[in-house]
């Protein structure tokens, strides 16, 4: 079977030996015709009169709808989808933490620190830290919970107060965020909106919801239960898979649903039964977000996680290893692909968020009452599996996949320690010109950019060879961590000032920030980056780029980062071209709307050049 | 240009005397090539590896999703848009009540009776008559807003015992309906569920909380503010189009949106305006189900109504008559193609419902507090309006369209009360085999089920002559009125003992219900029924056709007469065919699970025997 290319030439290696297994990088190559309406956001399949497609002869649908109302619609449901994806996550995350406050699930938090810095941000006086638990998580429910015509409280209490402004002045400040998808959700249905701007500024509005709760607070309600992220060296790759151990895969974005499981992974009377039945003990090894996620959180979890193996498009390859005896999915991106893999290779599979059932997996609901008994049911049945399949299932592990230095546990306030308890070290660089600028590379993986993770690693590395800091986060960061941009060494491929930069601090010139969620440090960064300099966001020399965007969640943080006025490129329009009008709104006039700007590049080289000229024209601005 | 046809061809005519003017009927020409893959649902954009189709050769999109997958999620999330289309109009209309209660709008409520009855079923004990509104919307509101692992409390207060404990069994029992609506769509979004029955079990839920709140709850709230129905006989068509006076179209589904306006524009000071200008006064002229519901009411709104001039595709050809000033928005079915003809015959277009945002529309968001400005708002551009465009734009209005003797204001209330107050008598008719069976002939009108309602007034004219009594409700019903079979006349249409019936009783064959909404009055019907004889929905000689279902809110209503255990017919396949799963769950493993059947067939007289062969089979299970 052919086969896409990935940046990473061990994966594709590995891959290459298996030719029994068919995985996403065989059926890119069978699905290689596009279709033309489709990819140009002008298809509607919203009736029966349809499914319509704009072409220079048919310049609207049966109901009249013209290309841009098709274009603004579709690009407006998949951000609201991608939205709910993200709010989804922090309503289960801030459900968690309250019934942990109401002693729930026997978990302890991990960082006091964390829920009192919210407290104080929420205005929550409470002298006793359960009900100051319960108080931080109501809050944030509360205000997800309120309808369209209410504002939500803290949004304001967690945004720049620019920023805050600027939203307000464009009425973009959401209401209940669950209610605002809801009405978008409305609003894109058949014969309802019609009018693309009015959709535009609705996904903004969308962005400010997703940024401020689905990525920012969900970190840090996980920084409450999970444990603040703590810089240090880890291992990824496929190395981290040790055969000798009963192996848990685990795929989504809701780290706390396995908050007592990791603890309870590491009892002696679990081990007990691990060491009984032949293995070493259990393990997590971590894949896609969940996985980047508990990298960063590793210094809380050394015994139980083995490390990160890869990003999304990795994780049929890791179950093709046989070193997995089962895996837990509780969100996306859990690939369809996985079943037939893990039916080849005997691996159990169990679901505990009905959103993410596949269709060979058992399931069972998770809430943290229940946390005891369905941690019991994970292991009981990776115990089983484990039982079952080892001895039958050949195991087939490429140890020099991988590395063991990258540095991992960077988050707004882990990096801000490192600088010593100051961003003023960090801006010093950056005016002095050792540091061109920023660049967030962030995001998913997807295998259309010139193949997996291809163009994010190309793009990095023109950018870091160009003085500018790459920070990442998402499915990015596993890519770039699996090919070495992530460790110390890799600031040999950085120009001469950042290289410079580099070797002083012991630092690669790509931050690992973990799991897309983190967008939203990132986003903090940036915030407290313009807080110290005195500027708005859109005047800072910082950009994104979601080069291999893959998702609807994808689209939804591109909101947000347009909507903090930032500058954000892409490789893969996202379904838009069809539109005159929506591609002049995001690509020219949102600059004079937010100050941010979509930038739709598929050459690296261009695409590095547009972004290091927005960094080099915000330098000469702000006169440095 | 050409066009295609209509069941009612004076409007054809009409239609094809305007060469100028560029409607639905001719741009479904120019849309005659239809993708195979999105007909069939087998095409997918959740990504940016994507649009991936599914076929022979490409069996899996990149990601490993196969067709089954690929249908149901499709099939999900616009049954998901489409519940949300009706619960956002519930939650509306309930705070509309609400805020009556508290006051707001200077809006007195027309059925105390409705509401008592309400407050009965609720369980509220409240002798204030305001407190006792606000109870009543504030259970409403209060379930549609509980988290999803929250079963709502008023699905078992309104539903039929029989049915509740069969979605109890299958768990499909809903928690908040917009948490519903919300995972749905995150279970849709990307790399998520992979599960098709899963997702298909997840419609049916969804369409127990679309059908008892955004169908049955809204009529009997809107019946406690506006005046439940009473049934009488109204003019209907482009007759009821009086150029004397100044015209307001309003269209959408949220009726109390317009309670203020409907009371105001009659006042003295209006009129005075209205005359002071040179026209008799202000109507409001019925169209989409907005203008259903309008005539539905009209024992309460005799003076301001015209009547119905139309259903969704009749409303471009009803601007293009000139004797429209203004149209007022607040939900679809709003075409966008109203919106060049609105601006050739220079009619203003204000809406109401930023969800509802029209193109080249003003917006003022309504809201009770306001309903006096927003009152004062559409009289002042209704006025202006007219004073701009009359003499300048030429008004041809065909007065020989329509009929004058339409059977209207049939709902469950009314039509018990015109049996006697007792359902013994339609029993009695039925199990003499003077009425074969009843089939709901529901939904919109599109234009591809062999034209513009041609497949709904033909099935229906198959049915009565089967001595079938059709009730109607959507769309259908405009189409089946303007055609006259709503007319007591058509009673020479049906067969001998349907006619016997009609004649001695004085009705047509066919009983209009109104708007889409009313889909759950004849819901309501079918339970009375049930209760009458003793047995469950699915035994009863009751059957649903749909037959030109149009938008994402049809799909949800297919879903609760689905859970309802109905069969349902439609013409046109919503999507699905590519799947062998979900059609054979759908066409035929259903009926082992709810009693319910999706029929797809695009064969009129095929369809009318299969739905004549399950009432006869029916009447043979009961022994009548």
């Amino acid at each position: 079977m052919s086969m896409c290319t990935s940046a990473d030439c061990k994966l594709c290696e590995f891959l290459s030996s298996k030719k029994e297994v068919e995985t996403s990088f065989n059926r890119v190559e069978t699905q290689q015709a596009k279709c033309k309406f489709g990819k140009d956001g002008v298809c509607c399949k919203l009736c029966s009169n349809g499914p319509c497609r704009i072409t220079p002869k048919s310049p609207r649908g049966v109901c009249g709808a013209d290309a841009d109302t098709i274009v603004a619609r579709n690009f407006l449901r998949a951000i609201a989808a991608g939205s709910a994806c993200y709010l989804h996550v922090v309503e289960n995350t801030a459900t968690n933490l309250k019934n942990i406050g109401e002693g729930k699930g026997n978990v302890q938090i991990k960082s006091v620190e964390t829920l009192n810095n919210l407290a104080k941000v929420f205005e929550i006086n409470e002298e006793d830290t359960n009900k100051r638990i319960i108080k931080v998580a109501d809050a944030v429910l509360k205000d997800l919970y309120k309808p369209k015509y209410e504002k939500m409280e803290l949004v304001e209490k967690l945004s720049y107060k620019p920023r805050y402004e600027k939203w307000q002045e464009l009425n973009i400040l959401p209401g209940g965020a669950k209610s605002e998808v809801f009405d978008a959700i409305v609003k894109t249905s058949t014969n309802l909106n019609s009018d693309p701007v009015d959709m535009l500024l609705n996904s903004l509005k969308l962005g400010v919801s997703t940024g401020v709760y689905g990525l920012m607070l969900t970190n840090l309600l996980n920084d409450v239960i999970l444990g603040a992220p703590k810089i240090r060296q880890a291992k990824v790759g496929f190395r981290v898979i040790d055969e000798d151990y009963i192996n848990i895969m685990v795929t989504g974005h809701q780290h706390s649903d396995i908050a007592h499981l990791q603890d309870k992974l590491i009892t002696q009377d679990v081990k007990k039964k691990a060491i009984d039945a032949g293995s070493k003990g259990f393990r997590l090894v971590g894949c896609t977000c969940v996985g980047q996620d508990l990298q960063l959180r590793g210094e809380h979890y050394e015994e139980v996680f083995s490390g990160h193996a890869g990003n999304n498009y990795t994780s049929e390859a890791v179950l093709a290893t046989g070193g997995i005896d089962l895996v837990v999915s509780e969100f996306n991106c859990t690939i369809p692909g996985l079943e037939a893999v893990a039916d080849k290779f005997n691996v159990k599979m169990l679901c505990i968020d009905d959103v993410a059932k596949k269709k060979n997996a058992d399931f069972i609901d998770f809430n943290m009452d229940k946390a005891e008994e369905i941690s019991d049911l994970i292991i009981s049945t990776a115990l089983e599996s484990y039982i079952n399949r080892r001895g039958k299932v050949e195991i087939d592990i490429p140890k020099d996949h991988g590395h063991d230095d990258v540095v991992t546990g960077v988050s707004e306030g882990s990096l801000k320690d490192f600088l010593g308890g100051s961003w003023k070290p960090l801006i010093d660089l950056i005016a002095q010109g050792k540091i061109k600028g920023i660049a967030g590379v962030v995001g998913c993986s997807n295998l259309t950019a010139k193949g997996h993770d291809v163009f994010t690693v190309e793009l990095t590395k023109e950018l870091i060879k160009r003085d500018i800091l790459v920070l990442s986060a998402g499915c990015s960061s596993g890519g770039l961590e699996n090919v070495g941009l992530m460790s110390p060494g890799a600031a040999e491929l950085a120009g001469d000032n950042l290289k410079e930069v580099c070797k002083t601090l012991g630092i690669p010139p790509v931050l690992n920030f973990g799991p897309c969620l983190a967008i939203g440090r990132l986003e903090m960064v940036a915030t407290e980056l313009a807080e110290a300099l005195g500027v708005d966001i859109p005047q800072l020399p910082l950009v994104l780029s979601a080069p291999q965007w893959l998702e609807e969640q994808a689209l939804a943080d591109a909101a947000f980062g347009l909507a903090l006025g930032l500058p954000l490129h892409v490789a893969i329009s996202p379904f838009i071209d069809g539109s005159e009008v929506v591609t002049k709104v995001l690509e020219e006039d949102l600059v004079n709307i937010t100050g941010g700007r979509l930038i739709v590049e598929d050459d690296v080289i261009i695409a590095a050049n547009e972004l290091e000229d927005i960094i080099e024209s915000r330098r000469v601005t702000l006169n440095i």
